[in-house]
């Protein structure tokens, strides 16, 4: 049971903004366009059931969890793969996006105070997400579950007390705290069209309900049934909270309000006043709405490094997306998801009902070829029996909804998709393209040469004698011919010369050793890099067949502070040395660390 | 004659907001309250000629070029000369959101649509400056003095034309566009603080005259006498338009507009159109405005690196400040300056008025401290005659401005200046004390080890065998003893295993040399990298005497593409051995170019 919290939060978390951004649709037609939420909210449940119906075959099919990126590109090929990964980037890109804005605008409408304050509270809350993430989430059930176990509970008791009131006053309760009178006057008539669009911006209300196929596997065994039935148990809730939210907005006259104006006020907390009051369960409830619509946008901080991940292993994206870095974290996927959903944050001004459009294509792209994969699936396998028939349904139901989204919503943002998609296909395709060519380029038959070749000339700066000093030199004797060289400066106290003789040749001289060679180099200007450069390209020029290289020490340890303060020069050395494409000097960073210099590092190693 | 455009851009460009911010600060007083614009221009324009006074002893003194860090450490210690950082650094910083703002305004002042697009404008100009300043820009004198000269003619030509309308029609001209009616009705009346308010920010028309003392040392010879002269014409330049702009504003009825409204209408975009009409007069001097507010935000680009490149050599910042990158761009302030820049301008929303009283109080600071420091200077040499009394004067003059400022501004953002500026000089001390501690705990006298070490043990991850395998094993067989080792995933085909055979050890058995031992490492889940960091654990366990170096190969050239497609996995490979401060493994980057590939990198080396 605890995988219904962490899987059905993103689905649930879907009921604090899809009734209201196709109840802002209806805005324009005024009293009676408001009157079209409840109609219009029973067909989107209808279109949830034959989702679920759908998705209840696929987990039975991929009970080790089946993606769309994963379920298309097995049943329909490359491309279809790539187009539900580029349907999927975008669809957690929107997640994000979507979830922060929605939680700030909850939160602004019960402090309406913060409201010219939305773009900067959405990147901070998408700053502190993403700051959690990089430096590693394990995944706690707890507090993913307090908080959506919060919201359902707190959101069925508001529908239950509502609709009381509702039966005890005869249809007509009085609001607690009157929604704020909007949407008097009807600016243009009620149209098909209208209802459409409105239908079209209401899907929003489905997306993540594909987070329990994608996750079967972390179900206890029976893994399918226990899945199967978590899924019958988050749709089953979703309609609930859908069909409560649309009755009670009626019930109660609460309307959508101007989402850009300064009077904004979202529909779920305004709903909540009417009922309860702005007291004590009006507070908990705008904390756990924000809170579960910021854990929904963090599942997309796990799912779309997963997916990039499959990509990167498959040379679709840049290998820096399967590499985990040191806290475990794929480390780009977090970073371009962090700008990605800050670029659209910024954009489109902290405002959920811009960013609506694109979601729902994302979503609907997704859905649509998972469940054509899945047709895919069935034909494979020769089963033409009623899982063919439910997800074949599945799949047209959801390409339909896509379409219908495409053209109702295309000159409000929908017609990016239709650059951003193929876009994304495109670098999938070129970076795929890329790696084959330089794959080939460097593929050879020549073996390994053994001829021998003289030692290496290696090149290491000396400011000072420190232990950092002794360290690289003594490495850099069991590597080559050692040039220890040292920028001279005005302020120079030619304390490294005195040093030199009784810390390096005096020494050499007792133990029989050729001592390395003291090179000094004058700098006006106090610039240490230039005339070390120029040394490094001087050597590689008089010795053409020897391999240079250059020693530099690094820092390191778990301090980021630290290692900006002491690994800069080093960085800077190696990227002029590599600018250019100078493929004959080497540079070697041999780490020390600040303990070295207090425990064990102080004794002579 | 080229130094007057490079050097008096700065200063020249003020006129586009000192006038203005001004009349912002006026508009609640109402019509009573624009008719203060000129005496309060007079007075600006006499505290800019004490401090003319003031900059010809500086000019003279530090014939080299004196900036306010230059001056005040010299001549007034350390804690002084941290002080003028600071205020120089919050200088810089303000004259980049400032310039950019001030343009964007005039641009959008032209052109209303691109009012709602403000910030995102400013930002935009923010990034293709900095862009052009990571590349790189050599001083192109050419670039920096057509607009300014563009501007300074074009604005003298309103001017007179402006002046000659007035005389023309007897003190009532008729403007050829009139300016939007506005401040009809006084909300307050005028007050003492008033007066002192709106000279606090008309003082933001001084900012820049500093830049010619900063550059003397590009003059001519006699270059003492040609700085002078050079500042005196930019001065003069700067109080004829100052002058100008606040006589015809009255005359032609031209006020501010709320600078955050959407009628917000630049003043001197409306006077340029009131007197000339919005031909193309209007449209070139509009460009000129806004191409000469964005080469004085760019003088900042060269500006705040130059002096972090001081205080990061006297470690009073991160080391990083005093190296150059391979295009000889002091990269880390440039990121540094455009970060802040941009941290203002979204904070403030790029409304100019906003970010006015910081950079009032950075630039005064920064012109008191010089000023103070010139007399340390002069009481130093023992010269008490006149140049001691005009610096003194002028250090009073600004002295003053700057606690009139703070006090008049304090509310309206000049509080953050009290955090800012000492919070600066305790980073810079906190960082100057981390390089002292380190540097004393590094510092050693034990002499160079010569005792004989055994040879490293030289780990090649190796994945399939390319040229770049080739010669990251022939290099590693001079380090030590080679241990190639590849990590099978589900998805290998085993190519290398007999590759290795006929590339290896055939050619090694032939040559009599020893093979490297080839180490196969099993991975589920197709991860690379995990694998691989164990088995270099287990060899550092295995072996605590010897030294273990890591060789990975690394893509150099001019490419930053190519380097993020290839190199990540190698640079992770590195955070993760780093990550928790392992002192005993060298990571090695081999370099090796998409050219090696083609050309002679081709035949065996
Ligand atoms: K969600
Ligand atoms: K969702
Ligand atoms: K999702
Ligand atoms: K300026
Ligand atoms: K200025
Ligand atoms: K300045």
């Amino acid at each position: 049971w605890m995988g219904v919290p962490v899987l059905g939060l993103d689905a649930l978390s879907s009921a604090a903004y899809g009734p209201e951004a196709a109840m802002t649709v209806l805005l324009v037609a005024g009293t009676a366009g408001q009157a079209l939420i409840t109609p219009i909210m029973l067909g989107v449940i209808a279109l949830l059931l034959v989702l679920y119906a759908s998705y209840r075959q696929t987990i039975r099919a991929y009970p080790q969890g089946g993606g769309s990126y994963t379920v298309a590109r097995t049943n329909l090929g490359v491309n279809a793969g790539l187009l539900a990964a580029a349907a999927l980037v975008l669809d957690y890109v929107m997640n994000v996006a979507v979830g922060i804005s929605a939680g700030v605008g909850a939160l602004v409408s019960a402090l309406p105070v913060l409201l010219p304050l939305r773009p900067e509270l959405c990147l901070l809350l998408l700053l502190v997400i993403a700051v959690v993430n990089l430096r590693g989430v394990r995944d706690s059930g707890v507090a993913f579950m307090l908080p959506t176990v919060l919201f359902v509970l707190l959101l069925l008791g508001v529908i239950v007390a509502g609709v009381l009131q509702v039966v005890l006053t005869g249809g007509h309760p009085v609001p607690v705290v009157a929604p704020q009178a909007g949407a008097a006057s009807a600016a243009v008539g009620l149209s098909a069209w209208l209802i459409v669009r409105a239908f079209s911006a209401g899907c929003t209300a489905m997306t993540g309900i594909e987070a329990v196929s994608n996750g079967v596997g972390s179900f206890r065994a029976p893994a399918v049934r226990n899945a199967r039935l978590a899924l019958t148990f988050i749709v089953g809730l979703l309609g609930v909270l859908l069909a409560g939210i649309a009755f009670l907005a009626r019930a109660y006259g609460v309307t959508a309000t101007d989402p850009a104006s300064p009077e904004y006020r979202s529909v779920l907390t305004t709903l909540i006043a009417a009922v309860t009051g702005t007291g004590p369960v009006y507070a908990v409830s705008v904390a756990a709405i924000l809170a579960v619509l910021c854990l929904s946008a963090n599942t997309s901080f796990a799912g779309l490094p997963r997916v990039a991940k499959l990509l990167a292993d498959d040379d679709y994206l840049p290998h820096g997306f399967a590499s985990r870095g040191p806290r475990l974290v794929y480390t780009w996927g977090v970073v371009s998801l962090t700008l990605l959903a800050a670029l659209l944050l910024v954009v489109f001004g902290g405002v959920t009902d811009r960013l609506v459009p694109l979601f729902a294509i994302g979503a609907f792209l997704a859905f649509t070829l998972s469940q054509l994969g899945m047709v895919g699936h069935w034909r494979r396998l020769r089963q033409r029996g009623l899982p063919l028939v439910l997800n074949a349904f599945g799949a047209a139901a959801s390409g339909v909804t896509l379409l219908v989204v495409l053209a109702s919503k295309f000159t409000e943002g929908a017609w990016v998709t239709l650059l951003i998609v193929p876009g994304l296909v495109l670098a999938f395709r070129a970076t795929h393209r890329h790696y084959r060519h330089v794959q080939a380029e460097i593929t050879t038959e020549h073996p390994l040469d053994f001829t021998p070749r003289p030692a290496p000339i290696v090149i290491v700066p000396v400011q000072a004698w420190t232990t950092v000093t002794r360290k690289a030199l003594r490495f850099a004797r069991q590597l080559g011919d050692v040039r220890a060289v040292h920028v001279l400066t005005e302020q120079d106290g030619h304390d490294l010369q005195d040093r030199w003789a009784a810390c390096v040749t005096g020494p050499a001289a007792a133990s029989g050793a050729p001592a390395p060679t003291l090179v000094l180099l004058e700098s006006p200007y106090r610039q240490l890099l230039e005339p070390l450069l120029d040394y490094v390209h001087a050597v590689e020029q008089d010795c053409p067949d020897r391999q240079v290289v250059v020693l530099v020490p690094e820092l390191v340890g778990p301090r980021l502070t630290h290692s900006l303060l002491h690994n800069a020069r080093s960085a800077v050395l190696k990227a002029r040395l590599s600018f250019g494409g100078d493929r004959r000097v080497v540079v070697m960073q041999v780490p020390w660390s600040l303990d070295d210099t207090q425990g064990r590092g102080r004794a002579p190693r």
